[in-house]
């Protein structure tokens, strides 16, 4: 019975892997956009990243830091996510809900990204694409614990 | 054999998905108490979020800090437990020892938020709630390692 | 079929339980290193783990905060590949060349943390040892996608 759950036949099993791929993706790009911003900026924070003699460790580029938080707001988010959408797909859920709430998390958090660190657009767009997936992971921890608990 | 390692027919891996549900849904809560801080102290990090042209960007309110270095503190021990509960689990370990370890990372990584962000309590509670997670963590990734190792 | 996949007789789960396991465990030590600085440097960020009345907090001690770049960087990087690494597992790939995915990831994290937190080594040592892991947890996560997408 569980044996099939985690292959690629179950269908659950599929689109979690898909978007668990899609999101380590992702997050491994906010490593390049903050090395992109750390050197248009000259925002250095240790002296052996220093590329000129002229230069100081910096840590307040406003530009270096934005994405720093939005990277931190992922580890926050996508990493518990992980655990719990592995779990979740563990417990058998319906695939319609299931497949639905990973492709919630993943498409509201790449918006997350692409409105907090690519381009800056007013609130309520962060908060929204925030909520719906920190909604939708919470969503799936209250049902491995019930079913966990039961 | 493994197969039924990951269903909640083995009282191991039903405990960890417990645990990590309960442990998911007290990170996404730091989200929630770190907003709660930002709100009262009106602290807010990106000139998107302020609320009225009076307000500037502010990063050093003391409660809101504490609750980040609270919850930076989960991301560093909680998520390193997710992954090595799981392995743990599939090693087939003894029940008793597995669900008391479980227990006591869910039960002392609640207590450290508690003490830490929600009411500050004098050292060491911070400290001990802090070293039972870690030793139980460490020891399940010990039993890990050697059971791969040989 | 799948079900063996995540067993020790399978060498490819062997070995990234094997590199979870040693991966966790230099995690966990990060925070042992952060606390030896902060204690040697009496830096504390909290007003309750001051040891002397004379103390005050402080943030900006660049030995602690170098330790605790380095375990950032942990966090954006180790923990993905935990995820990203079982999900590979269980795409069934070649165990040569998952093997020594999971050993290059391994230990180019291990001279990361060499190299930035306890011996500071000049650079290009840390982008290289920062840059072989990047490489081929994505190299894993496109695999992954790849996968589930078709």
């Amino acid at each position: 019975m569980s044996l099939e759950l985690l292959t690629l036949s179950n269908p659950v099993f599929k689109s979690f892997t898909f978007w668990a791929g899609v999101l380590v993706v992702k997050m491994l790009g906010m490593s390049l956009l903050t090395a992109i911003q750390r050197f248009k900026t000259k925002t250095f924070a240790n002296p052996e990243d220093l590329m000129s003699p002229k230069l100081k460790v910096k840590f307040d580029d406003p530009n270096v830091e934005r994405v720093r938080r939005a990277h931190r707001n992922d580890l926050e988010n996508i990493l518990p996510f992980f655990a719990i959408g592995l779990l979740y797909t563990l417990t058998n859920p319906s695939a319609f809900l299931a497949i639905n709430l990973f492709r919630a998390v993943g498409i509201s958090r790449i918006v997350h990204t692409l409105v907090y660190a690519v381009v800056v657009v007013p609130q309520p767009a962060r908060a929204l694409s925030f909520f719906v997936a920190l909604i939708a992971t919470a969503y799936m921890a209250f049902q491995v614990i019930a079913a966990a608990a039961f």
